[in-house]
């Protein structure tokens, strides 16, 4: 095999180092897939993930430090105020994230029961499947029809 | 906003949470990467990733017992024979995980230089992206265009 190209460059500049810096734990996952589950209240991310309490606050006030979570105030009668979670567009954007971590799951890491949940299009109800396509229009069916080349912010080690 | 369907059911489950247990950790991810982009050697591996011995050795372990890399032996002039590290289908099949994180990275994470990398298809050289789709053929533009729904595996919580 050819020595690949990257051995060349650093990785101070990586987009995946820098993502997962951000979102690349546990916790933090299950708690995005709440969110994007419409689950906004903390004591139901809680009883969801079975996160211990500090955990799960630690990871929120994580979430929405870094922008990808607000909070917004509500008050049921009879009881304090409290907020409740929504993601920003910046949290939103991670949606491919997700769905791509889904669908590895429902395919290698599920019982014979199938998917627990379908993504469908709320516009014609029709499944939803994340694909790799190029400018050109074509499909790209797999890691191997992809070459990495370095792009603008590719540094090369002095 | 109406209460989730979705906190009717239990996360016992669930492919995200089952995906998020094998690879859910930040050096797993660093791993990952240095091997879609065709790095295969402990030693390279340590350099790009910074992960201390152990950690590398123990990440490398745990891909290997997921089956998500294998082992291949080589051996250089001079030197005791060494194994180098190989993604099988299974682990080619994250590849999208991958990918959603640099594009993601790329908008919201790095500096003014732009992406390290850019994917191209190796067939025509065109930029390669992952996108979401319906079956029905319609590109869907955002989470908020889909609706999760509760798959055969779904489970009440009793």
């Amino acid at each position: 095999m050819d020595r690949p190209w990257i051995l060349d460059y650093d990785t101070d500049n990586c987009a995946i180092g820098a993502a997962v810096g951000i979102i690349g734990e546990k916790w933090t996952f299950l708690v995005l897939r709440e969110v994007f589950n419409g689950v906004r209240r903390f004591a139901e991310m809680q009883r969801r993930t079975q996160a211990p309490r500090q955990i799960l606050s630690d990871r929120l006030s994580r979430l929405v430090g870094q922008g990808l979570l607000r909070r917004v105030p509500y008050q049921e009668a009879g009881q304090r105020s409290r907020h409740e979670y929504r993601l920003t567009e910046k949290g939103l954007d991670l949606y491919p994230v997700l769905v791509a971590l889904m669908e590895w799951g429902d395919k290698y890491a599920l019982g014979l029961d199938g998917p627990a949940v379908r993504l469908t299009h709320r516009g014609c109800g029709e499944p939803v499947r994340l694909g790799l396509t190029c400018a050109a229009g074509h499909t790209v069916g797999s890691a191997r029809e992809v070459t990495p080349r370095p792009g603008p912010g590719a540094r090369k080690i002095a």
